[in-house]
């Protein structure tokens, strides 16, 4: 339904892109069904995706005190904070499939603090939302707030580096009018897409 | 699957409650197949009840040079930007339905200006964020942006009116944590609900 | 002395308005001596006329744990973060008459914090500038703060619901660039107008 | 009616105060009808109390292209702007009186560009706000802006300089928590007080 | 290498200038080696140059709880707030000198809280900051939170007059343009500059 | 003269690191003389570290239309608006040597709208200034503002990417408090340094 382009930018032909980089996307496109737009408009820089994806994986799916659901929080709550359609649509629906919960994504991009979470995730979101909009003034009373929700200095370290990762997602995407495949609006919401 | 209640304040029973109000709130859910929660949450207060749905019909049900889709536009903008769940979420439904288009409402909540809208809809919105955050400086620069798009000085009145009266709604439900029920997050996103 | 139009919209004249409406404003004549300005220019949309002073008198003529004094600081403190001139200037003078303090008003609306108001008082007007300005982050820490002056949770509900009201005021004003009264401006400043 | 002490610090006895000190506090005297508390707050430190009436002096007193109207004008609007109420009832009263109208100071204390100004004092109090506000982006268009508006270098400079001047007066007087003295409130608005 | 002009007014020639100013200047160029610019860009105005540095002196110059140093700390941490170029450089090459440390006025310029500061120095600088930004809110809480730090009353006075002062310097440094002698940039940078 | 930690986290020894971090951090050594605190910091996190300087190498080191000053000018004025002194402190050293101006550097950082600056470099950092604070508002309008100044969409993809990977490096500096080491400091400042 929508029909801007997927960039500002020009998109590559897969064919004419580096091998390793239209391997990850055809990688990509076999396990989702379909290849998510934010591969496609950042192949136009092929060293920048490089970096931008290992910066990504060594942050969302290496091991950690975080559950992959809080991850995908901490995204969705900071990306809608800085207006950003896509990672607020494209993580949302990894979100509502994290969580197995088909409403949490709507709530934490609109108001994280009135959408019924647990005083753990609350906590966490709050830091991710100081270290996104006043990192100046992040100090040890932070620490003090967050260790007693059980999360450790690593744990804290990930809330931060998520957090300024996607900071410069966010970015990118508003500058170059990224947007979002259509497919990620309704994943997570019904049964039946499972 | 959102646990909260419905809103920090008591819901009447339904039997409790004075006639006109219990029938409208019945009449619909017999139009919508469940009731919207902020009817049940301002039931606390029956004559604000009746001004509120007054003002809403007389915005949002009247005759206007906006297009139904138009005025839940207004609405899903500037709720979003008072993080204002409720309406995002039950007037973000409606827009998918008036416009019947399935992304829309996630797209002019996160960030209109990327949203892929006309130029009419862009200045549309414009206007309303103008209104709704900093209404001290409207003045006749902006009736020149808007009356070559097609809007009447009467057309901006409804504009204005809108956002004034969803800034209104807004700060009541996060004032009360309202929640919007689950019904909303998925209607208007896939063929088979309508 | 101001020559400024009353709105930026038509003013209706008297005769041609709905009975209900007519007779309203020339009740309201009777008891002020004149016609404050917001009448006329609502008039312009009868409906909204209707809606907008039901919820007015929901609010501000009923039995409340707040006093009509309190009531009109709340107008006063969050118009003037609103820069609602027409909103300063008439409820200033009602809260000049209400309190029978004829320097409260301007103290209210330039800072509230170093007008020597009673903590009670105080506290709900920091309560009034979050709803106004910071809605979504409302929550059980403000009940907290405001019980032990006195304020139950329906008087809460009551500093909330007149601060979202004439915000949606505020901003209908600001848009239309209503005026208010000359007269307004003197009343409750001298004992010999009372 | 204000109850408060006129300032947070000590106010010296007259009589212990530096004799040129005590003279200029005692011309005041006998030209108001009364000693307007700054005097008596600033006095409690004598260099800074000589240095400041010294620069008020040298910008509100000498000869200017800009009216004492128009100097009074820019004291009320960039003074509400720092919410500083001893300048703003001060010298709104002194603008009512040098301006020979009644209503103005506070038009211009809630919303200058609401109040009916001409453009020449609309475009002068824009830039006044700039200094006031976000005097780092201050550049040549701002002097193009001003100078159709029959403005010179030296109207611009003093322009800015009474800005900056009564930024620090609004600071100090926040910071030390001075009241403005009950006569001024009703100065300028009724015949019989001049 | 700093190539634009003093200042967008015009710097008078020294022997055109009144005797008091003339001398003030050239014993400053005697001081210091040469003459800071805002001697230059100031008396264009003589009056208000006479005053400005009255109140500097009246606050710089004095006895005071504060040492030179903390003094000069709250000048480079508001005046970098406010954006004044001049400010920071002159003022953070006399910061280096008193303090007898090459790096802490870039360290306090950029971001004070992470400085490595002391708890009084930085309890200093978040009160100067509020005195700076958000003099409305300024309360007993403050006089709390800065007493136990060994700051009287009259210290907090001190604080609270330097960052009011600079504030007026800062928006006409910005509203002029006026630019710092190359040679502040260096000083107290390497040992051979003393 | 800086006492306080490099990290919040730990620093591992360099001996027990990965080979390729290791020599990352050995060959840096031999050309700068020291080891810049960021790569100690970062090497806590291997991957993210590798990551990192893939990204950092991919803009900063690569063919570009804007020249080595330019970018460095991107990160200062960008760093500064973010409060992060090791960033402003790292590259404001780097910016003074590749453009051989000693005062460059400060200049930028604190108002960069008042540094002296060509048409070109203000409206570079225009545009990065309104990606870091404001990228949900980048539209059309920027390219034509950028283009006559002899920009390409190429070259703005580089300012804009430069502005969100160091707004990314902002955040983590500022959660970790890491601190820049004292050699930046006067680096490019005197002619002796190199």
């Amino acid at each position: 339904m929508s029909t801007s382009p997927i960039s500002r930018y020009p998109i590559p032909e897969l064919d004419t892109l580096p091998d390793d980089i239209r391997e990850r996307i055809l990688g990509v496109q076999e396990k989702a069904g379909f290849i998510p737009n934010v591969f496609l408009a950042l192949a136009h820089r092929p060293d920048e995706f490089r970096a931008f994806f290992a910066y990504h994986d060594a942050l969302m799916e290496k091991e950690s005190g975080l559950t992959l659901a809080e991850r995908e929080m901490i995204v969705v709550a900071t990306s809608s904070a800085n207006n950003c359609e896509y990672c607020v649509v494209a993580h949302g629906a990894v979100l509502r499939i994290r969580a197995k919960n088909a409403t949490i994504a709507d709530r934490v991009a609109i108001n994280y603090r009135k959408a019924g979470l647990t005083p753990r995730e609350t906590a966490m979101l709050d830091f991710a939302m100081k270290v996104s909009q006043d990192a100046r003034n992040v100090d040890e009373s932070d620490y003090e707030q967050l260790h007693p929700h059980g999360f450790s200095d690593e744990d804290i370290w990930d809330i931060a580096a998520i957090t300024a990762f996607f900071g410069l997602s966010n970015r990118m995407v508003n500058f170059a009018s990224m947007r979002p495949n259509d497919e990620f609006y309704l994943m997570g919401r019904v049964p039946a897409q499972r």
